[in-house]
Parts: structure tokens; sequence; C-alpha cells
């Protein structure tokens, strides 16, 4: 079994907000990916939406860039971070839509989870929107795609490697 | 295509909180699933710690709980819902663990939302808390699996129906 | 002086959030208006947008929705109250946009406020998004059109009235 | 019409919190004003209340400087923001109360929008306060009028150019 | 030991937030008291304020009101409540001051919490008010007093009973 | 009387968020600590509850860790610090449970407020998931017991010391 701590657990276990007090302000910058995957009729309606007016993905755009400056309201142990970008982008394909955001700081610890949130989010308003048509919608795929900066620098998700979770 | 409106769109498709004020005040109840897939090492830490001391579900499911109760300050368009129940549910199995959240109000709308919200706080936080081990593990097969009461009555996931979306 | 009482204020002057446990529920409806005046260039530059993928109008249409469900949050002795309705429109002239925004619920209490913060939200978020062009843009006019329902039943504002603000 | 960029608005058209890593951190600074224009009635008992116990005022004052800090959760696209100064002055004449916010950081972006909105929740809390008197009284006037720091330096409001918005 | 159950916890003595659904929406009323002791010269200070301007106190009961409203935000197995009201009052001696809250709803479970963290919120901030002048001061004597509605009934603390916690 | 000045109310006595902009940035420690007297009943289930599962604590540390990340959004005046570690610790002896909470930053301000708050709400949620079994508990001593950096220095609460408010 590895040796990597769990961070957010202490000596005995308890959960505790780390101290990031001694780490380097640097640059970081995290992408994070998703999918709502949906039948062909939510998709039309999602499309044309697009097309005409772009409600449906604008809304969720909103709802990603405005979450991602709530992750540490949503997730308890993580550091509050000073954002200075987010950004996420939408391409629909013949069975969903993927979801893609990238998030960048320059503080002691990382952006992943302000990039997973905003991913996450985005699609649950995605689900909101369309759940009138389809309610059999699922969410997959949330993944952290890049991540740089910081001591541990350059991540990079793998997909043709052997996935550990098996669900890719 | 579907006769099925998108609700959350006026009739020039732009975004709007639906007037929900002349539907009935019922129970209403729902309950959504997903998973988070990881690596041997991060659920042999996961286990142990469930095992041990329990933090990493205990947290997760707490940020589960407190996420149900922000849905309408996440979600764009939802109705503030004043919730009656949230609880969740873990099961580990050999390539990650489980997660079920069911949500209950009485009102004029549905706490479909409030339980998909649940689950993607409750994974999010799994992934935070054991992202120093596995930085691969992925969010999926978020779905809703069960919903009663309302004008709609009950609506049940069937997994075994061809699945639209094609990734299950 | 009016006999009117200041009902957020106490009988000893002391802020307080006043005792509404014996008023009826009832439906109550409530719209404000308001408008940010811009430069041709800001207006041209919002317009634009407007035709070709609306964004300015349908962030600030987001911003003051979601606002309205924060209106307790924000106005220290509001009541929290339970959103049934929210709707923003917008209407550009030749010299900005004018913001008018519909809230209903059923309750105890009126959605005045939840209508103002409603428009105020969305003035400022159309300043933010179009301040690169012109910071001399200006929010005038934020007033309580139209309020039904409760004890003191159905108010219009009279714009033909002697103004006691004089700026209309 | 002017070559000025949307800021918010990428290449494509869509929103986004705009990449503000490479900027410099600088001591900013940034003044917003606004009125709440009132019948003579309201403004007696306002000034009855400011000389008594000051509590409408008083109140005001917190919300705005509450409001400041809630800024980024409102605007859709801004920046948080560590403020290290917020001020708030309200003074009174023969028609309302005219309000002036002042906000410091030392950030890589202005603090525009945090004046702009603690001036009009302000002036929404006045409005709260005293509408069960006056509920024609309207918020006006809400503009920025003195910014500096950052590349673009300082800027100050000339209410005797030509205006604009043609409101003032 | 007692057979009460800690109804926070279920059968597996996992948190929830516990089923309220079957219970009857009845008028409920709470009343917390609590106390912050401070030094001859923060209390000077404060009363003088309190006699010419009362800030430090309007501050506190503000602050107050306003977490009353955010109580579920905070403690994590809360319901959310509309309250009715919320009303602080505050009462110095020779050695510090005295807070109490009342808070009422009409609602399916009691709002002792609501109460409780209104107390508490007030303290802190006459805490951070002061704290310029007296380091030392404390937060002491923080209990729910009194308590009516619901099916459990009136609940009024009895000071000269032996106290449990043998700090009274 | 002390000629220290309450920093929070400026030359009029008005409240205001006081400007630390030429404060030095500098690593500040905060330590909190308080106490919740209970019954020999609630402290048996507490404790029962902490060998078994440790669902009470274990909520009450997260509470009160995701408390502090929210101090600038309970206590007026406070300004908004990024936290670089937040820990809580919880003894039980045989009349009740002491927590301590020790908080970090690196900022132009300390976090005195934020250890507090930490303790405060962490004692709440202890009385919240316990007030089934014990409605006559108490949250007492809440008071800063250490506290370093910035231009004051070193701070350390003196128990032996005369105390000023003579509850301790």
């Amino acid at each position: 079994m590895s040796d990597k701590k769990l961070t957010h657990l202490d000596d005995q276990g308890n959960a505790h907000m780390v101290d990031v007090s001694s780490k380097d302000v640097t640059a970081r910058t995290a992408t994070a990916q998703g999918r709502v995957g949906m039948s062909a009729d939510a998709l039309s309606q999602l499309k044309d939406q697009t097309a005409k007016k772009g409600d449906v993905i604008a809304t969720a755009r909103l709802a990603g860039i405005m979450a991602a400056k709530k992750t540490a309201d949503l997730i308890p142990l993580c550091h509050q971070l000073p954002l200075s970008k987010v950004a996420l982008t939408f391409d629909t394909d013949d069975s969903g839509v993927s979801i893609s955001a990238t998030v960048k700081t320059t503080a002691q610890t990382g952006v992943e989870m302000e990039a997973m949130t905003a991913v996450s989010v985005a699609a649950l308003t995605i689900y909101d929107m369309l759940k009138a048509v389809d309610r059999a919608m699922q969410i997959t795929d949330i993944r952290l795609t890049h991540k740089d900066g910081g001591k541990s620098g350059l991540y990079t998700f793998a997909p043709d490697m052997p996935n550990p979770a098996g669900t890719d």
C-alpha cells in the first residue's frame, strides 16, 4: 500500500484544513472535464437552443464559473483561493455534451477542486434545464485532465493508460 | 422531436425561474446515485479510514448534506425548497465507492436537483480527500434513480433499458 | 408627519426582523424597474451582443434571478421567502437599457425587496460587463412599479404624480 | 464604434472570468455614489432616526459593507478580491439621501464593482426600512466617481462633461 | 443511561438530516441567552458608544439577526426554516453585557439553534469590535432559556436547578 | 479610561471596515478555546459515539472548519482572509467537552475572529447534535488563548491573572 499520506487527515485520522503556510506562492492552473449523456430528443433541444439563443449552455457556463468561486464553501477542507481565471467550453456530439473547465490562481495550493467543481455544477445545470425532456440523463467522466504549478509540477490524465477505476 | 417544453426557458428562449405558484404543495422525494472510481491504493486508504475512523466518508456525507441545502444557490433556476430530510449512503466495492442520496420536501416542486447535487458534492469531497493518493479518480454515473410526488408521479431509472447516453 | 411606523424598528428604535407570524399566507407579487444609461458606444456593443449571442443580457438576467434568491442574505431585516417565480425583461432604447423584474411568492410578507434586488444586481452586472467601454454609465430609476397581495393590496407606481425625489 | 473589447466575453462572445494572472498586484481604490429620493415624510422619519439613534443609516451602512464582501458572489464574472477597506458616508438633503462608498484592495484587478455594490445594497436597505412610509422612493444616480491604481490609472467622473447616458 | 436517541444519527451512527416530513406545522418560538464578560475599560467604551451612537450594540444586533437566517448554512444538520421574527436585546451590568435572542417560525421543527446562533454571533461581533481594547474578553453562558411549540411543548431553563454542567 | 481606540468605528463613531492596506503582510496565527458543559447522560452518549464512530465530534470539527472560512460573512467588519490552516481539537472530561481551534494566515490582519468563530460554531453543533438528550447544555469560556504575528506580536491568555470579566 502507498506511503502517500491523506493530507486532509492528521496523525489521528481527524479532518483538518492542512497548513500550506510554508508552501511557495506560485502560478497554478488546472483543467477538468466531464460529460452529460442524454437522449437524442434532449440533445436536439440543447443544440437548437445553442443555435438560436444558447441559453442552456450560457446558463451552465455561468453556473460553472460562479460555482468555481464557491468551491471552498462546498468542499469542507478546501482552502479559499483567489481565482485569476475561470473559463468553460462545451462540445456537443451525437450522444451528449462534453464540458471542460480551466482555472488559474497564484497561491500556495492548487485549483484542481475548483476546476472539478466548475464542471460538476455546469453538468448539474444542464441536467436541470433539460430534465423536463429527459430524466435519464447521466453525468459521467468527471476527472482532472491537466494540472501545472506547485511542487508536484505537471500532471496530465493519460486516457490510454490502464485506468485504475476501470470506468473509462 | 419531442413536444416537451424546456420549462426553464420562456417563449423567447430566455431563462427564468418558472412560476410554480399554481402547483399543489405535496410530499415529494427523490433519490440520486453516483460513483467515484479509484485505484486500489486509494480504495485501500478509504476503506482503512472507514474501518478506523470513517473520516473520508463522514466528511463526504456532511458535504453532501450541506450542499443539498445550497442547491438553489448553485443551480441558477432552481427554486429554494425547505428540505425535510437529507440522507446519504456509501458502498465500497473493488474499484470504488457508490453514493446514494435521498431528499424529501413538502413543496410545489420536486427535489431532483437537491439529490443530484448532494451526490455530486459528496463525490467531489471524496476526490478532494484522496487526490494526494490518486489524481486519476473519476466521478461517473450521476443520475436520478427515483422520484415520487407531484403531478408527474413516480419515476424510476431503468438500467436495462437501452441507455440513451451510452455510457453505462 | 406621518403616523406610519417604521416597522423594522421596535419601540426603542432598535432594528429587528418584524414578527409576521400572525399575517395570512397569501399569493403575493411585485414588479420593480430600473435603467442603465450608457454611451452610444456601450449601447452599440450591448445590442451587437444581443443580436449575436446575447451574453451581456443573458448574464445580467441570471445574475438578477440568482440575486432575488439571496435578498434575505443582503438586506439585513428581510424575511427569507420561498420564491415561486422570478423573471426579468430588458428593453434597449437609444440611451440605455431598461430592466423589469417580476417576483412571486405565497407567504406571510411581500416580495418588493426581491424584485428591487433583482433589478439592482442585473443593472450592476450590465455595468460590470460594459465598463471596459464606458465607465460613466449610470444606474437610475430603480423603483417598485407594482405590488399585489397581502393586507395592503394593490399598489401601482404613478409616474405622473408629483415625484417626491424629483428625478423622474 | 469603439475598438475597446468587452473583456468579460471571449473571442466567441462567451462569458468567462478573465485571466488577470499577468497583471501587477497594486494598490487600488474606487469610490461610487448613489442616491435614494424620497417623500418629505420618509425623509423626516429618516432624519429623526438619525438624530435619535441612527438605526436606518447604521443598518444601511453595515448592509453596504457586508455586500461589498459578497460582490464576487453576486456579479457573475467578478474576481474575488480581499478588501483592505470599506467605508460608506450618507448625506441627507431636502429630497433624499446621497450615499458614497470607498473600497480599497491590493490586487490584480480593481474594486469598482465592490464600491458600486456597496452603494446599491445600502440604497436597497434604506428602501426596505422606509418602504412602510413611502413606497414611491427611487434609487438613482449610481455611478463610479473615482478610481485609482492599476494600468489605467486615475479616473474621475466629470459631471459637467456631456453625459453619455443623458440622465444627470 | 438515557433512552433518548441522538436524532441526528441514524441506526448505524451516521449523520443525516432527520426526516421531519410527518411532523405538524405549528408555531414555534425559542429564546437563548449569552454573555460577554469584559474589562471595565472595554465596558466603559461600550457604554459610551451606547449613549452616543450605539454602534457596537447596533452592529452586534444586526450580526445576530443576519446569523439567525444563516443557521442552516452553519450547523450541518439543521433544517432550513423560514423565520417569522428575530429580535435581540442587550443589557449591560458592571462586568459585561448580556444578550438575549428570540426567534419564531411556523414550521415542522423548532428554532432553538437559530436563537443560539443569533446570540453566539452577536457575542462574537462584540468581541470583534472591542478586542482592540480588551483581548481577554470571554463569551459565556450561552444556553436555551425558553422554547415553545411542537410536540415537546414548553421548556424553560431553570437556573436554580442543579446545573449538570456546573458552570453557572 | 483607556486611550485605545475602537478601530471599527471612525472619528464620528460610525462602523467601517478599517483600512489595513498599509500594514505588513506577515504570518499570523491565533488559537481560541471554548467549552460545552453537559449532563452525564449527554456526555455518555457523546463519548460512546466518539468511541464507536466519532460522528458528533467529527461533525462539530467540520462545522468549525467550514465556519472559520465564513467568518467575514458573519462578523460584519471582519476582513476576508485566505486561511492557510484550520485545525480543531476536542477533549472530554467529566462534565463536558473542551474545544480548541488554531487558525493561520499570511495577511495584513490577524485571525482571532476566525479561531473564535470556529470554536463557537463547533460548540453550537455539539449542542445541536445532543440537544435531544440535554437541552440545558451551556456553551462557556470562549476566549482567545494565543495570538502571534503582526505588529502587536505575541499574546497569551493568562488564566491566573485577575480576570477582568470575573467569570473564569
